[in-house]
């Protein structure tokens, strides 16, 4: 079994803000991530598939498949877009990093089975950094 | 004479989008990133000053003294914050990281000689990296 | 659950000598690092905290307390400092990075269920670039 | 228990070719990778070790030692090499990242109870980056 | 007047040998890349380009423009490639860096003038990373 | 003319603390950098070199002389050393980035002439990484 990691990475603004709390609050716990004109980002996502590797092709994924999956369901919608209002699985929710990962995997996951009805490879990871110093990982098996 | 260059570091969104422009032609020009949503980017900041070894100290500048002025100056200011709303020198500019760019290195050029009376070390270069792929410099001198 | 690996950094001297061994021994073992005058580095160090994401602020961690922690318990004690002599946890044994990492995430593990009382998140791994080439790890659970 | 990373690295060349598949289809899977002068890499090559600390050393591996058999089992057989011809393991085998992962990982581990009787430490992960945006990994226990 | 340095990458194989030169002595100056069966890197190409800002766009150069032109002249022709074999300017030349350096500004001056017919931004340099530890050069202006 | 750049490393520990001065003084102009135990960095030094690509080999330098060198020169001397006490140039100085680039750039340049007779390549810069934050550089020609 090999796991494979490839990266992906997209440009996007963001503000963050919980409806159910007072600004006060929100001010409290956000700081300057809660300024009302928004901030932003360059993330980069690191998507990890697992798999046996094929004995014909020595691949454990078709990377041109991947790739296309990935920009299709991702990069595409999320690169170069303001994350509190242009995609719809953050919709009512605080776009911090934690929410964004889990989101992510979970679109990922969700399609994944029409993607690769063979059941191979499987999704295992999805890990995106915020900054140099920030990184968040959810684990899908 | 040594070159001392120092990294900060800032999150800005921002959108491009040239007032005397058409919609249209504003789309050409500037793609995905005239989303009207807006994006952002984790910018990199070198700022590079030039002068003499003092023999006492063994140092070109007083690195307290050179990040407190930055600081005040540039990163307080354009940290979390969109650049086309907050920013004052940016007013009314499209906020490329070409004109971020200069903005800064004039920004930082007009406050030196009251930072730096005694005319040492003197402002030599900004240099500003908007993603892994793209810098961008102004020369000072 | 999500995983949230947040880097710090910290500069230090040290010398690798082991009171147990004979001069040459020590001189065989850690070559150049046995230096009696002491060499140093800088340290990166990844703290992995894990838990679920709060529904309310999409949270796994309040960042602030953790730095504070982190700063507190580490940083402010390991930075800029001498690993052979000024580090009481590292008293009497030879700090090597494998050791280094091990005290750092004992001392986090000791302190972790009075700074995160309700038990999330959970302290995940410690895990330290000496430089570039060489990476330890430490597991919490 | 501590894990302890090695980075090594090596350039090499190689073609992405599957004997049993006719030209059309090679180049439908490989692309570019399958142009018949070669093209090649600057890979890096992560070992990692699992080992508690030894009380006396403070280490969980002598990295003389370690670095002495991944330099002989494996550096000086890959850099500076042709994949698809030079390397013994590889022969008859497409040469993708996740092959060479796959014999590299088999090759050490076939090695290591000779290199380490004692049992300690143990290998646990190759991990290969062809590119920064590819990663590969095999898990060795 | 601002400096725009835009990154390209590559990845080829090559092999260091001089036709003029004998086997014994290309061996000694090449060393192991003057193994006959080619080795390979990851190239990073810097192209830098200066002109002043356009005060209606804020841009120094329209990127895609330069993508385009810097694709279409180089890494079209140099990514998955042999060095050796397949790069015309190569041709009877042996592609150190140094060479594949001063051939790529050369390539790009030469179709400058039709590709930037208004005389800006001009060349300013191209730079090449072979390795993370070798840089090359060549100042266009 | 190509100019390449060389990176090379060692790993050093050091204390700011100017002689002249008192030590209060030295505490507020040093801050934890002033203190009496020492600490430490990981350096990273840049060696560019200029010169034309001899027609033969196609090189503007023979790498293996410049790495005997930089290594007999400078790392082998730096390289794990206490650089308030092991390092001959630096004695009586304090052993400030600014001061070590300054001594690295003055004591190769003493010896290039007798190193390189034949006047190619000529020594351009030194440059050098205190951390990721902090560069420092001496133009030599």
């Amino acid at each position: 079994m090999i796991t494979l990691t490839r990266r992906y990475r997209f440009c996007a603004a963001h503000r963050l803000h919980a409806a159910s709390l007072g600004e006060e609050e929100n001010r409290a716990i956000y700081g300057k991530c809660n300024n009302p004109h928004g901030h932003g980002h360059n993330y980069v996502v690191d998507v990890s598939v697992e798999g046996p590797v094929d004995r014909a092709t020595g691949r454990v994924v078709d990377l041109q498949h991947l790739d296309a999956l990935v920009r299709a369901l991702i990069v595409s919608r999320y690169d170069h877009r303001n994350l509190n209002t242009e995609v719809p699985e953050l919709s009512g929710k605080v776009p911090t990093t934690e929410v964004v990962t889990e989101a992510i995997e979970q679109h990922l996951a969700k399609q994944w089975p029409a993607a690769f009805p063979a059941g191979v490879p499987r999704l295992r990871r999805v890990r995106i950094w915020e900054t140099r110093n920030n990184q968040f990982e959810a684990v899908a098996i």
